[in-house]
Formats: structure tokens, C-alpha cells, sequence
């Protein structure tokens, strides 16, 4: 199989420390194709950048469809996950939907862990957009933001252990998700230090990936297919597909 | 005052009739400054869509704002909405939106009706995301898709009529939405043969962009703008607001 | 336009000070018919109390309503607004519901900001009753009851202005509601120091009636009016109002 | 005991069934003191006629509060309900509230026959005030409304049956409530011909009067009383209990 | 009237200390038949717990059914409620649903209080479980688990004041359950100092089994029970029940 | 790795089947380990005959979870899982809430077609249970009970195909589960004739099993696993596991 991973943010050390991590989850069993964003912003953290940042992933997307069986959109808060799922017929994946759901899968609630207050509302938003923010117990972070947010998981370590700690036994998470593409790959060192279930988005959304491709559906006929439509400005590939012809509900 | 409508959609047409409805609602209390996406679709039918017309709209936004007290994006959907209302220091008004908090201020429950089963999705969604799902009594179209959606609102009026009627009368409407740009300006000419207030999207996001900006609300230190960010490969106007400085929360 | 003011509490002095804030807002656009409640309570802070209100409030409207193009109820809390919007065909808005969907407008989450712990109740019951609660991030007042209410506004100038920015920073509000009519004004005078949309609710009113007359929408052959009944012991504008024939549903 | 047993109707013969009914029930249990209003309306069918009949029903407790253990508010749809709960310290229940707590005892969903569309909205309404609205079937009712209500239970006797089947069998509702004081005793009847729990309103507040009241809770001391206030033009009896002085939050 | 009272705990002083209470609570209304599991667990304080005690009561039940007119499982948690409701021609009433719906007819919201933080997850999904979590203000617990719990009532009773009077003065509940069978009887003692109606789960139980009873509703013929079924394993009584032939639905 | 398949009926044809299905979607990644329930029902299709079964699945979880990576309960309904995930230390992944979650990955609405109306109850209960109610759009199956449950799959395969175009079509469905054991394999038969992603539940849930134990997420120190407990009457292995000392929150 291969799997293609997006990372619509244009930091490439991000797309770097995601694809070893998914490498190491595939094994043998997927080759994953990694692609980092070359318009938009180094890391997204808004709906106004999601909006931008969603349209680049449809680009990216459309232009190296060719022989993928899966994709993960490589940025928690899942830009153009919604939008891609409509066009593309193969399984679509987000790093915060897949982790909100397979948490729900490992115990009752969960709650997010991340980096920077920043973040706080557009994960919550990601988390309403499933329909399960009633097990949701709430995103926890530091109280300030720190610039280098590269070096987050480093730099934040202690902090961000205290956090997970905190979501577990005081808010009552029985499973602790570790957002945001700067925390790729903390979930298992930490693990032990917390007495919750900590999940990786990136490796996470990897396995959901592998699992969906896995069930070979097949898409092209769905009734929920958008009709086609002409378009102007869009990379060559993505016009393609929204203008390829499709069933009309009904 | 000044009105930016801003009109996602390629369709000069729509925008003329869409601008004209404005103008004489807003009477000599507004300009109002009408824009048709030049990037795009013709017409938004989906999400896909709406993710890519929305990065357009803030383009258009970005781009004219000078002068301007409030906008409205025309299309019935939104696309672009809640980016915008995070970057922008005017007041920004959907039509989906505003019709449907309108509508809560004018009767308990509320239908969309609109010209084409292919908008039930969307528009479902739009409704969903505003909260208010729970008095939403559901989308009514034909049941089929009929492709020259620019003169909907006369080949298929006795059509809409009856399924305004049985919004009120079967599924307990109190108020009927008469939904997509190819309708405005229908409903005071169908109102007296549906028992239900019958409401007009862009007259209504027009009038909610007024009393917004009647209010003379004040934005740039909000603690939820989200904080500056370089980017690459935006226009220039945008690029500019989305790297603005603003407060950090906490 | 006319637009009738009616304060279902006794206290002259708030009926004044709303009076004059929807009257700056309306400019010459309406003209403002206040009227003050001459039975029931100084002000109202309860369900009870809102019960029996609301049946003034619907006395008070129905002996006034000749000529009236939009009618606010301006007690937040909204007493009789349901009731009213069943049997009057002119649109009726009350200050709670609109200032918590205009808030909506403005922003994804919003907190109301009050002057006494006796208030949170019957505000937060308005909230869950429009089905907007899920964006709703509660109710800050002072933690005790200051009895010399009329003053609130000045005299707790400086605790609300804390709880505003609590509301913003603690609580991720985004648009802050001063709720209670003893507020009214204060928004303006504090938007600075709060990094939040700062409303005030009459205003904010006002600007609603405005809006939904101007959309000159007829209401009197709903489908949901209620059918016509005898009555005992009520107004005799009232009793004709409610005596009337409507259309059955079905 | 002694059982305030409040009709806000005008109708004496809707008291005098579900007396009868109220002292089957409670057999040498409790003493059952019917009331009769004689303000308001024949009968009661929307919230505006319960934003008035519930003022009355409040005069018409407070008058008779005396030697009183629990009060029935006699209506479906429990006009006054919340707001009595608030200012009498004794329990009171609504027949609707009773009849779905108790439905929600009885099974997993419930619905609501009833004998007239025109009550369809507020009895769907009650429910939803409830918080139960997702354990709800609907309202079902006949097409047209039969001017004489007061015969509904007879005269429409199959009707209702076939309703309360459809309720059972197409709907999958567990529990069946005929709702409105015109189908009072009707329960008992039919229950062999529907294959659902149906449960009789009176019969059901009646029992849950008396659960509650055997309950022996004390009231006074709530911190949810609402602080004493003064009023112009209620009852002696009312204006004294709402003047009466009660501990204030925190 | 005879109500089989089912500990599906194995702590004989439980069982009691809730007999006792349920029949100073019935009076001469009422036989009450108490039965302390004999296979399980001391007290049940999990999911995993509650699934299998919730077959051993549905044994213990389906044996004693005889002569019963309505059953009470007395753990707080309700461990085979539903599953008994599905099969048993009698009331089945669990002491935390029958709390909760008892609440919610004293109050708008409602807290439980319990005596150690092991017991809180289990209950709020209990509460989830009736569909009135929106009503809900959490579970309050001292913050450490006392391995005595059948001495709690007495042990912690400075603590559970404590507790309860914070529900009520900063949650704002209006109601606060005291949970868990090792607290029946403190409800009454503790009353005077807490700002809350105070109920007793096992007391209120029991109000609540008698009043369904005395509702005399038949069960056999409903379209929800089960088609019956062989079965492997089961006490001879309850293979009996389950095998027994019913209605299908359609 | 290994795979535990508990089916928790007792029908030994559903667990061949089944086990044929999990080992085609395992490949080499994983042995199938099949159990069939020696005690309860044939098949299950109530709350009932869940409870008990689901005591069975927990003891045939415990005395085979030797070397074992994760677990599907392998019942439609999912029997025990909730309480499987207390108290086990690898992933438990049922039928019905794999199906649901991954649903929710391949579409925005989903629905439910299954054999016969008699599973339609317990099946909308598991939906509602995982949270994601909103997104359903409801339970499609033959109006009549067939008792020949074990070939429905090939009997009523005309009937389901049909069912699910109506669940497509009709109701919106992007995503179609073909619930119940009894299918197990008929999804991708069916597949090219229904408008929508068709999934089987022992696939799904088999891929999701893989999925979680990819992610090797050490148990044993969460802070939600129950305190340690004796027992009576349990298998000595659920016995032993029950009474593990565990963590105590706080």
C-alpha cells in the first residue's frame, strides 16, 4: 500500500519528524509518500489558516493521487479533511478526528494536551465537528505561548507531562491525545509518567489509514458525491476531479 | 455606511440580483459595494467548494476593505465565514447564518427551502454549525437536480411554493428560508401562499449586517484573533492582516 | 418606523436609560414608545416573577400596538417574549435572545457578565431556551447581591469590568453580554479595557427590531398562530387579540 | 395529606373528571382540593394562554397553600410549573413533566397522543423543557382539529387508539401518554388495544404528587429561592410569598 | 402492596439499612421484601462490576417475582435496570434513575454527592444514561477513597455537608442526591445545613416503585419486550421469562 | 499478533464465518483466536439477553487473554465492551462501535440496515451510547421477523440491498453498516449495488483491533481502572483480574 501524508503546514522538519513516525507504525506494510505545503503558513493555528491551508491540501492531494490508497492530512486540526472526503474516493484521514476517535475507542473521555493556549480553540472546534464533544473533557496547555514552537516537545517536556497528569486526574480523561504536529512522537515517551492512556495524532492517524485502506471500499458511485462542476484557478489535477461527471442523488 | 457584498460564486448575474435586493433594503442608510469571485465555481454546491471559494472570499475581503463597516458573503452556505470573522475587524455576516438566527428571532422552529436535492447536505451542515440544529426542521427540495440553476427561482416556483407549504404545515415550520442565491428575492412574492414567515436570505444577511455594524462595536483587541503569521503565496492584503501583532491570551 | 419599548418591570428610571440608548441607536430612523409596567415588580430576577411579568408585558403590548412596527421587550430575560411572538403579527424581540444571537454573529462563544449572584439562574435558563447553550461559556456576577440595584452599573464599575475579562481570558468568551437593565450603557464605556466584543443588550435590541421590521414580513396567516379563544378577566385589547379567528394547521 | 389539585382551564367539568380520577388514586391516602380558574381561558392550547394561566395558577396555589402537602397543576403543558417551584415549599407537578419523568421509567421512549393538532407545538415544547427531547417520539395526533374538546375522549375514541398503535408499532414508542385533561380516564380503556405502557396524566401527576410529598423534604432554605421582592397588583396571598425574605447565594 | 427490594451488592448491613428505610417510607402501603445478592461483590463500584451484578439481580428477580407489584434494585448505579425493564411484567425502578427523575420534578438541577472519588465515573454515565446530563452539575467526592465504606454515612458526615452545601452554593444545584447505599438515612440529618432539597436514593426509590404500582399498568402486550429466546446457563425461573413468547413488532 | 474473537451467542456457524472474515482482513499480521459463547443465547437481539451475555464474554475474555494483543467481541451490540475496557489491558473493540467510529472516518451520516425490526431497539441504544446519535440516521430493516436468522444473510439479500439504496437515497446515508453477525460478509457482495460506502461490521472491526494494537499502548496504570475487589461465583481468571490492586485516583 502507500499512503500519501500532507502536511499542509510548510515546515518541512515537521513533515520529516511525521513521515519516520509513520514509517515506523507501517513497517512493511505501507510505503507513505510525504508532502509538505509550499504556499500558506509554517504551522496553522486558526480557522482563518485552516480555511487557506485546506485549499493547498486539496491541491496537494489531487496532484499525487496516482496509485495511493490512503491519505492523512498531517496537521491536527485536520485542514480540508471535510472537503477532501467529498471528492477523493479513497480513505481521507485526519490526525485530530482519527485520534478523537479511536480515543473513544480506549475508554470513555478524553481530553487534548498541547503545546500552546494558541491552539486551544480551533482543537476545541475540531473536537465539536465530530459530535462527541460530550466526551470531551477539554483542551489543556501551557498558560503562554512560546515561539519556538518547533522545539516544543523538548523544551516543554516537563510541562507537558504535568498537563496529561492534571487532564487524567482531575478532569477525568481516560485517554490523553498529544496535539499538534510539534509533539509528533511524545506520546510514547511520556506514557509512563501518565496514568491515562496517551495517544501520538500522527501515529494514530497512521494506523486509522492503514485500517480504512485495509477494507477495500470501494467510492466512486456514492449518492453523496458533489455534481460536477466547471472551476476556475485550481491546479489542473483538482479541476479535473471536481469536474468529473457523478451520480445524482435521487 | 459602506456594505461589502462579497459573492463567492462566479456568477455575475446572481451578484446584480443579489445587490439590487440589498440596495433597497439598506435604502439610503448604506453603499452598497458588490464583488463577484473571479476564482472558482460558478455556482457552490459542497464543502469541497466551499473550502476553496472561502480561501477566495478572504482574498476579496482582505483586498477591499477600506472604508467598509460590514460585510456580507453572499453565497448561502457561508464559505469563508468563521475565517473571516477570526482576521477581520468588521462585523462579517453569512446569509446562511443570518437567516437562521433571524429566523430563530421570528418563530420556534425553521425549514430551508431550496431548488435542488444537491444543496441538502451543505446547507444541513450550516445549519448544524450554528447550534441551533434542534430547531431546524429540515431541508426541503425537488427531487431532482435541475441543471440551469440561474432561473430556478421562475421554472420551479409553484414547485417551491408547494414545498414551502408543506414545510409549515406538515413539518411545523414557523418559519420558511427560501435558501441559495438563485432564490433571492422570491420570498415577499411567494409569502402570501405559504402559512409561515417566508424570509430572503440576502435581504436578511443585509439587514443583520447593518444592525451589526449600527452597533458600532469595536474588535481589534479581542483576545481570540489569532496571533500574526508570515506566509507565502496569498494575496498581499490578506497576507498583510493575517501577519498582524495582536494580544496574546492570558 | 414605531417601535414600542415595553419594560415589564416598575422602574421608571430604567425605562428611561433604555429609552434614550435605543433612541441613539434608532437616530431618526423610528421613533421609541417607552413604556413602563404599572403592576408587578421594581425589577424582575426570577421565573416567578417572569411569569406573572410576562403576562403584563402582553397586556401592555396588546393596548399599544396600533401603528407599532417592532416591539422590544426590555427586561433581559425576556418576559412573555414566546407568548408574544404566538399572537402579535409585528416582530417582538427581547433583549436576552437578541443579544445572545447577535453574539452569535460575533463570535463562536459567548458570556454574559451581571451585577448580582441572583441573576445567574434565570440568565442562564434564557440561554439553554434559545438552544444556544453548547456556546455558551456562563454567567460571572459579583459573589454577593448589592440590594442598591439602580446603581449596579457605577457602583460595580470596576468588578465588571474583571468579570468581562475573566469571562474573555478564563473562560475563552469571545463576545461578552452585560446582561440586566441596570447595565444599560455601560458596554461602550468598558469595550476598551475588555479584549472581548463588549454588547449591551437594549442596543443590541433595538438594532434587531430594526432589522427584522425592515424585512417587512407579514405574519398573519402562520400556519402556527394559535386558533382563537374566549377569554376571562383580561385587557380587552388582549382578550380581541387572542379572541381572533386564524387558520387551522392542516 | 392533603393535595392541591390547580385546573388553570375554566372548564369545571375537566376538574371534575380528573378529581374523580385524583381520588381514585390516592384512595385514603390524601384528601384531594380541586380548584376551578375563574380567570383565563376554556381551555388552555399555546404559550401565550399559558404565560397568563400560569400567573393564575400561581394566585390560585398561594391562596390555598394552607394545610397543603403537594399541588397538581391540573394541565398538559404545566402552565405556572416552574415558576410555583420556585416560591411554594411544598412539591408541585405538572401533569406533562409527571407524565414524561415517569414515561422515562417505564421504558426507553415515550410518545404523545392527543386529541388535536392545535396542541401539537406546546405539548412538544413541555417535553423538550424536560431535557428528554431525545428519548421522545413525537406528538401524534388527528388531522383536524373537532371544535367540541371537551367530548374529544369519547367521540374520538378509535382515533386515539389507532394513534396511540402507530405510536407504539411505527414510531417505537414504549410508553404512550394521552395527553390534554379532555382524555382524562381515557388511559385505562384502551390500554388492552395498544401494545405500549399508556399512561393516564392525572392518575400519573397524582402519584408522583404523593411520591414526592411521602418524601417529607424541607424547602425553605434553598439557595435557589429567589430573594424577596415587593409588587404592585398580585393577590395579598401571592405578593406576600414573593415578598417573603430568603437566604441569598453564597 | 409488595415490592421486592434487590441489593444486587452482597454487604447483608446494606441491605439492611435500605429495608428499613423503604419501610418507614411504605408504611403499612407495602410489604417490602429485601434480597442481598449472594454471588458478586461486596458493594459494586464499576462498569465492569455493575454488568455482572446486573445479571445476578436479573436471577434474583425473575426467582422472587411472585406476588410482586414492583421491584426496586437498590445499588446506586442501577446495575441491570434497563435489561430487567425489558423482561419483567412489573415497575422496575433503580435508586440513581429514580433519583435523578425524582430530582428533576424538585429542581431545575440537580447534584449528586457520594462518599469517594472511585464511585464518580460510574455515576455520571448513569445520569448520561437517563438523557438529563444537561441538568446535571457533576459529582462531588472527597478527594481520597476511605476503604470503610460501609461506615461512610457516619465516618465522613462533616465532609459530605461540606460537600453538598458546594453543590448547591457554587454549582448551583437545587437538588443534591446523596449516592451510594452506604449513605442511605443521611439524607434526613443532614438536611438543616445544606441550601438544597436533600433526597435519599433508597427512600425516593421506593416512593417511586409505589407510585408506578399504584398506576396499575399492565405490561404483557407491549411491542418493545423481547421475542423470546432458549437460553444455555440461566436460573431455571429467568430462562423461563426470557424464553416466554411475545408480540413481534409490526 | 493475536487476536481474541469472542462471539458472545452460541451459535458456532456465526463464529466460522466470522473468523473466516477477521483472517481474510489479518492476512499474516495477526492469528484469529476464535471462542463461542458455551452459555447464554443463540443470538442475541435485547438489553436483556446483553446483560447476561455480556458477563459470558467477560469470562471468556479472562481465561484467554494469554498472550493475546487485542480483543473483538464479535456481536453486534457489542455485549460487555464497556466493561471489557475497565478492566483488561489490551484494546476491546466491538462490532457495533467500530462500525460506528469508522463510519464517521468514511462519511458524514451513516446508517444501520440489519435482518429483522426485532434488533432495531438495541441497535439505536449502541448507536446513541457511542455519542455520535446526530450523526445517524437510523436503523432500516424488513418489516417482519424471519426466524431463520442464521440465512438471512442469502434470503433477504434482495430486501437489504434495498434497504440500504433507501438508507443512501432517502435518508442521506454517506455510509451504509450491514448490522447483526448474521451478515457477516455481505457488504462487499453488495457493494457495487448500493450508492453509499458499505461496510461489514467483522472487517471493520477486525481492521480497528490491528489498528489499536499497532499503536502498543501500555493499560496498566490508568487512573480510571476500578480499585482492586473480591468476588464470589466469578471464573477464577475474571476473579484473579477484578481483584488486581490498581491506582486510586487523587
Amino acid at each position: 500500500m502507500r499512503l500519501l501524508l500532507v502536511n499542509p503546514n510548510m515546515t518541512q522538519a515537521m513533515t520529516d519528524s511525521m513521515a519516520a513516525i509513520a514509517r515506523q507504525l507501517a513497517g512493511t506494510r505501507a510505503d507513505i509518500v510525504p508532502l509538505t505545503a509550499t504556499r500558506g503558513f509554517p504551522y496553522i493555528a486558526s480557522r482563518a489558516e485552516a480555511q487557506i491551508a485546506g485549499g493547498v491540501a486539496l491541491e496537494m492531494i489531487a496532484e499525487n493521487l496516482e496509485g495511493i490508497d490512503a491519505v492523512v492530512i498531517a496537521a491536527f486540526g485536520d485542514p480540508g479533511l471535510i472537503a477532501a472526503r467529498e471528492i477523493f474516493d479513497v480513505p481521507v484521514v485526519g490526525m485530530a478526528e482519527a485520534s478523537v476517535l479511536s480515543a473513544a475507542m480506549l475508554g470513555e473521555r478524553f481530553s487534548i494536551v498541547t503545546f500552546s493556549p494558541v491552539m486551544r480553540r480551533w482543537y476545541s472546534d475540531c473536537v465539536a465537528a465530530t459530535g462527541l464533544g460530550q466526551r470531551f473533557t477539554g483542551v489543556r496547555t501551557p498558560q503562554r505561548h512560546a515561539p519556538d514552537v518547533l522545539h516544543a516537545r523538548t523544551a516543554q517536556r516537563a510541562a507537558l507531562i504535568e498537563l496529561s497528569r492534571a487532564a487524567a486526574l482531575e478532569d477525568g480523561a481516560d485517554v490523553v491525545i498529544l496535539g499538534g504536529a510539534p509533539l509528533a512522537g511524545l506520546a510514547p515517551e511520556i506514557a509512563d509518567e501518565v496514568p491515562a492512556v496517551v495517544i501520538d495524532p500522527i501515529a494514530t492517524a497512521t494506523a486509522q489509514a492503514l485500517a480504512l485502506a485495509s477494507l477495500r471500499i470501494a467510492g466512486p458511485s456514492r449518492a453523496s458525491r458533489p455534481i460536477g462542476k466547471s472551476s476556475v484557478g485550481l491546479s489542473p489535477a483538482l479541476s479535473r476531479i471536481i469536474a468529473a461527471e457523478s451520480p445524482l442523488p435521487g
